[in-house]
């Protein structure tokens, strides 16, 4: 009886010395929401591989990056980008202190709905983006923006817009942090807006948020410093100017990069330029049901010359009708 | 002696159960180069405080930001900027290729060693960096600057410019970083240059610093993408414009803050302004045979309104002198 004590003893003393140790937690599927097939398998294989010390394509922990485009990569982007809705909603809140607004453009198209006015000019729309965006401290920005995203819905999903997050990206950027990598997001968008939400929505903190940035200014009020925001873009983050915004943010090349469009096309061919094993993927929007189906000829997120050079280059193409399981959290939620 | 052996069992258990948890290493003195008394109890008093999670003033680890400034903080800033060494070896390098130089202002003061007359004008130093720092892409760049740090050395005390960081400095960055903080440099320096030695000497990676910018542009020579450096100022990372790159590229008040010199008061200033407990430090020069000694009269490092504010707002002044055991690393080899 004694040595079959002795050994239960050991068994238990086995099992809390496994339990009690920090060994990295193996789950099952790390990415639950995305189909079984060949872009899944890509994914996987890649980190396997990567993060594997035997491997000769084992990149260390300092230099795992992967980068994220957010309008159309992380979340929707139709009809409209959400920071454009921002745009329209705050003019219509602001033109309570603007009776004159009702006869001036771009002011008139926004109070009218007109948004193919609007839209009409380039000029008009950099306008509206410099009143609602800048004239302000960055914390009476995030203020205003916090207030607006509780209520801010999408026009056809019936969702908060910080409920139109794609599930499948959310889980493949917690899968890459699990396997120590640190997720950028590197948005055209304004980082201060991507940074009203994406701590919360994304699990990605502001030092991690590269995106266009209006000029800034230090100013202090009442013995009060403040970072006050000044009507002119110092970095517009799209196109050539991403890979530009990482060397400076980051100082890397990235291991892996995500976009869906040919804003993103810069972003995709400087990660690859790295050297050792990279991944580049493009997100294609091909789900007119339960998202937006676009390419080519989108105004907004065209994909074209971008998906050329991913079809030339084999970068993976991630089909959204295809390899996505669910699109929104709020699918699981309901399921 | 059954139930003796089992108590042996049980105390070989308890202290494999203990060994091989993660549990913290608790360190008897995590600052050794520091000497004991009110500086050093006020950094280790503030860690021990806002790491508490009982304390009133604990801060999460995702706030835990640290935010040092490099030249004369970091490392010396004298007899001149190690950057602005680099500018005149480098000038005297590229002359080989330009004869024309001799003649001609200011490379004719560097080549003649006159440093008197090139001091004399801020629009010539600012030539000379263009010249040495930009028309070249960014791996070019580090090529060169690697190169050169390999046997760059101090003028005084001849010992590798990348010997001459502050020993005390580096126990506190690393000390800080064992308490989850992450330890950003915000430099009037520039950032590339810095990025040269950081992650080497400092163990601080190239996202983790910030410093002056060039413009930069994204090329594709060859099918290759390269990031190229033109000759224009981005962003010159001082004074005001201190909190203006921490809120850019971190995006929270930082919770402490390290500088030497009038240049970094606003970045002081800005860390102070954040709510809860903030710790602001400043490295006075105290030392004239360890190092140097100079504040208030000082060309370089001038350390005058920043100290006044300091004694007004109670920030802790480092004094060299007197709370450093030892200045730099190769000190405590050769003891």
């Amino acid at each position: 009886m004694k040595s079959r004590s002795m050994f239960y003893l050991h068994i238990i003393i086995f099992i809390l010395l496994i339990s009690s140790c920090s060994v990295p937690t193996e789950y099952s599927d790390p990415l639950p929401s995305w189909n079984e097939g060949d872009t899944k398998t890509s994914i996987v294989n890649f980190i396997n591989n990567v993060t594997n010390q035997n491997s000769s394509n084992y990149i260390k922990v300092s230099e795992r990056i992967a980068v994220f485009d957010n309008d159309g990569t992380l979340w929707t982007e139709k009809p409209i980008y959400f920071q454009i809705q921002f745009v329209i909603d705050r003019v219509k809140e602001m033109a309570k202190d603007h009776p004159e607004w009702k006869e001036k453009q771009p002011y008139k198209a926004v109070l009218e709905n007109d948004i193919k006015t609007l839209f009409s000019s380039e000029k008009w729309i950099s306008e509206l983006f410099v009143v609602t965006h800048t004239g302000m401290t960055t914390s009476e920005f995030y203020k205003i923006g916090h207030e607006w995203l509780k209520t801010a819905k999408h026009p056809k999903f019936n969702k908060l817009l910080t409920d139109m997050v794609f599930q499948p990206m959310l889980e493949l950027m917690e899968y890459l942090r699990q396997n120590e990598f640190r997720t950028y997001i590197v948005s055209g968008g304004g980082q201060t807006f991507i940074r009203l939400f994406a701590e919360q929505v994304y699990n990605v903190p502001p030092e991690q948020i590269i995106g266009t940035l209006f000029k800034t200014e230090y100013r202090v009020v009442d013995d009060n410093p403040e970072i006050y925001r000044l009507p002119e873009i110092f970095l517009f983050d799209d196109k050539g100017m991403k890979p530009v915004a990482i060397e400076k943010f980051i100082g890397l090349i990235p291991t892996m990069a995500f976009g869906n469009s040919d804003g993103d096309l810069q972003m995709l061919q400087y990660t690859q330029s790295g050297k050792g094993k990279r991944f580049m993927a493009l997100v294609h929007h091909t789900d007119s049901t339960r998202e937006y189906s676009y390419d080519r000829n989108s105004h907004i997120g065209q994909l074209d010359k971008a998906w050329d050079e991913a079809i030339e280059k084999k970068w993976t193409l991630i089909d959204m009708q295809k390899d996505w399981k669910v699109i929104f959290p709020f699918e699981l939620k309901s399921k």
